[in-house]
């Protein structure tokens, strides 16, 4: 019999959930809808994962039953989530699901032992991993970079390039969690100290208002005469035709993330950056127009960077987690 | 007998060796003069430290004829060195001493083994953990927070305010290298992308134009009617004493810190950020005006960070070098 990890991945939408071997070998996955209500939402307060852990237990179990796995064989469970987690395995707040502050960890321990014990009749202790859902797809995109070059990276820099602009920073191997779990949070570095439009945190001129989906298309209104209803995709494909405006906005949204990564990487100073997200499936031309000024604004000895497009797409959540998980089992 | 640790601080005109016991106390401390010369510089290429690697490791030696110490009893040699070393223990690089690419580590125990075979008669090799001394001068400040709050900071970003800016970052604890040795490069993240001047970098609108010592005369000279031969100094003294430009010139100086401190803040989420160098002889009047600023440019879940003044002077570097050598001890 082999040793199992289960790497899951809580999106607004789905909750997607990866059974793998003790190698991080995907050997099935499934997907859950995400429970939107919760009874301390319904009285006004944040919620505490009422819902949502016991349906991602329950399916951990199902699963279980069906692949025929005793308790004991799970080696750890990761969870990536929408929110800051600490290195104690507190969330601190999710807007999106409405999440407030507590210790998911300890929640998501007690309550998979409980449904284990039930369902299983088995009384196991299965160790829960929580991280943010950035770092999870980040550690996701490193083991894919490694296994398809033979070759270990320490120093990363993770940029997901979605609605928002995530990330995460992996220092000398190790995912970087700062002292609240706000390591990584590169959306928000200010990139343009002359924005007048405000960001959705607060400030103006953060990497996000250029850089995410929203973002892109918020230039492509602003600057270059798209109208409403354009995506970031659009802008792309009409970039790849040669569309004069469309240049001009990937030319623009390029010189900002530059901007960001130059900084980033003058303070992390990372081997590789790792480029995710939807907007990373527009692949290569991104780094093309990156990597005509990201020079100017990196210091010379950190220049030597290489930019790679992520590779494992809504996979990467559930690889990631299963790779915390991994790394953290004693 | 008791064991022993040597920091060394490489500078430009001195060079500072500290005898430490194991747990990091120091014993006592001297000082050499930097050798200038340097057979391979004299050949127009750049010095691999033929002369300062004997010079260090001959004083080492002399202090221990002094103090009767065994070289059995030296735990590790930990060595600040003025430019970036990678993991490995290689220098890659130092302007300001006009050394090249070599192993540090690997040349400096060669030298030490050989210098304390011929002097001492004994067969030991000492290992030498090189570091860069912004690096060593954090870790320095970070053991003597901890000493005097009782405290363990584990994310910490120190920054150096001297005739440029340097840093260092502590994640989880670890000096964070980065892929070639240059994390912590924070004097050159670009904090005003209208700067018409250029930076020693080469680069324009990099923190260290506006933060060193070397920055704020600047600024004071081009925007606040100073006149040449002002110093930071002065220019703190006279806003100490309410002068109307100082205030100003101190504001704008903070303003621009402020500006980095919250971009690097929002990358690596430290829980204290020790503020270092000459510059920082100022004291509070720093923390006060940084403060102002500080919470419109750093992500709002990254926000709350203690800044603290640095307190070691002079003899961070062999503190931190000290501890670099103690934390790698196997």
């Amino acid at each position: 019999m082999g040793k199992y990890i289960f790497g899951v991945d809580v999106g607004g939408t789905a909750i997607k959930i990866g059974l793998f071997s003790d190698g991080v070998d995907l050997i099935k996955k499934t997907s859950i809808a995400t429970p939107k209500e919760d009874i301390n939402v319904e009285k006004g307060e944040l919620a505490t994962g009422d819902k949502i852990i016991p349906a991602i237990a329950n399916e951990i179990v199902r699963i279980m039953k069906e692949e025929n796995i005793s308790a004991k064989d799970i080696l750890a469970v990761g969870a990536g989530i929408p929110g800051p987690i600490d290195s104690r395995g507190y969330v601190l707040g999710c807007p999106n699901l409405s999440l407030g502050v507590f210790d998911v960890k300890k929640k998501f321990e007690f309550i998979l032992s409980s449904i284990i014990a039930k369902e299983l009749n088995e009384d196991v202790k299965i160790s829960v991993y929580p991280l943010n859902d950035a770092d999870s797809a980040g550690l996701g995109e490193k083991y894919k970079l490694t296994a398809d070059e033979g070759k270990i990276y320490s120093d990363i820099v993770f940029i997901t390039l979605g609605t928002g602009v995530g990330g995460a920073v992996i220092s000398d191997g190790k995912l970087a969690l700062g002292s609240c779990g706000g390591a990584g949070e590169i959306g928000h570095i200010i990139v343009n100290y002359d924005e007048e439009d405000k960001c959705g945190c607060g400030h103006h001129g953060c990497l996000e208002q250029y850089a995410s989906a929203t973002g892109i298309v918020r230039l492509a209104k602003k600057y270059f005469g798209f109208e409403e209803g354009v995506s970031a995709k659009d802008i792309f494909d009409k970039a790849k035709e040669n569309d004069e405006n469309a240049l001009k906005c990937v030319d623009l949204f390029a010189h900002y993330l530059a901007k960001g990564l130059g900084n980033i990487c003058s303070v992390v100073n990372p081997e590789v950056v790792i480029i995710g997200g939807g907007v990373s499936a527009a692949g290569d031309i991104i780094i093309k127009n990156i990597e005509k000024y990201y020079k100017n604004y990196v210091f010379p000895p950190c220049a030597n960077v290489k930019f790679s497009i992520a590779k494992l797409g809504n996979d990467a959540g559930i690889y990631g987690a299963a790779c915390y998980a991994s790394d953290n089992i004693v």
